[in-house]
């Protein structure tokens, strides 16, 4: 099997938006209301911060379960992966996930300012500043042999679109129109003229967008 | 993680039959066209039997691809394994999967007329003159704290949904009546005394069921 490149569980807005504005450490995704976007995952069984052995095992599972399957690196941009911008003021800021983030694999956080790498739990993070054919070609031979998760945001995800690096997209809608902030699309068209689409309205109100190419 | 109990990829008409009548070893779901039943599934890049690297990577192959995720031994009845009846006529039959069975796991062969266990490949075959739960505790032993798959047909899926011994199912109602033949349920409604549901229609002209129970 060749190795592939997925998006999974991107949560974006009717109006095609992954996060608001004004991104904090108390709101990671600015202004938009996290439950709003992400609440259809966050409800299912297989969440991976879940840990209380309960939750929804129905369509919506099924999706957000793929998240882990033969995944051997994920690949993040800098805003991903903290809410501050430019230079590092400190080092501390080890990401949003606490001593035990739900990767189990190295990732590589995308970013005009390097730094060194380091390691939580079965988590290894490493910063590149390279362009996204040679931050994939990292990831590619890290996963040995495994896909490549790509993480997002937004432009991240756009930047390898461009670029015509992803295999394989989900996209949940949530019915919530944001206004501003990091878009991804203008509409979920967009991609037909590289991609394959199943649209998949679940009983939780998000619609899903599954893409892929031959 | 507790282990769980799971049906994959269980193809049913519209009438509620997993198989028509008169299975034979040229025929192995009876008076029922396997394409018209399963051809969603075949269509699908997952699809177990599958080497040649196409097939479609939307809805339905998210479904298919669930079939081997964390699974460490299988339970079938003796007519999903053979089309034979009664005291085997021979043992030279070794199951419709030729030498690379696509289980990769300990399978247990529920019937009345035992016969050694053997091996294909990395599949065993064991064969068990007992009653579900009987099997099952064997079958989960075997699995080794992953799930154990339970393979159908429909006889054996009602036999174990009697016992309440099924955790979540996945049935793909296709649009066709067979009038006849190996029965799963008079309507998918019949388990909502016992399990939540999501309906999905799929753009291929399946309907999934999806069931867990808490």
């Amino acid at each position: 099997m060749p190795q592939m490149v997925r998006v999974h569980n991107m949560f974006v807005s009717s109006d095609g938006y992954a996060a608001g504005e004004g991104q904090s450490i108390e709101r990671p995704f600015g202004h938009a209301d996290p439950m709003v976007l992400g609440g259809w995952a966050f409800a299912t069984a297989s969440w991976p911060n879940r840990t209380d052995g309960t939750g929804s095992r129905g369509l919506d599972d099924y999706l957000v379960r793929d998240y882990h399957r033969n995944i051997g690196a994920e690949i993040m941009g800098r805003n991903k992966f903290s809410p501050q911008r430019g230079p590092w003021a400190d080092q501390e800021w080890k990401g949003w996930w606490g001593d035990e983030p739900p990767f189990h694999t190295p990732v590589f956080v995308m970013t005009h300012h390097e730094r060194p790498s380091f390691a939580l739990s079965d988590t290894t993070f490493h910063f590149v500043n390279s362009d996204p054919a040679s931050v994939l070609s990292l990831a590619l031979e890290a996963a040995d042999g495994k896909d490549v998760r790509l993480g997002g945001g937004a432009d991240t995800v756009r930047q390898f679109l461009d670029a015509g690096l992803i295999d394989t997209l989900h996209i949940a809608v949530s019915p919530v129109e944001l206004g501003a902030g990091s878009r991804l699309w203008n509409s979920p068209d967009d991609l037909l003229d590289r991609y394959h689409r199943d649209i998949v309205p679940s009983p939780s109100g998000v619609v899903h967008h599954l893409f892929w190419r031959d």
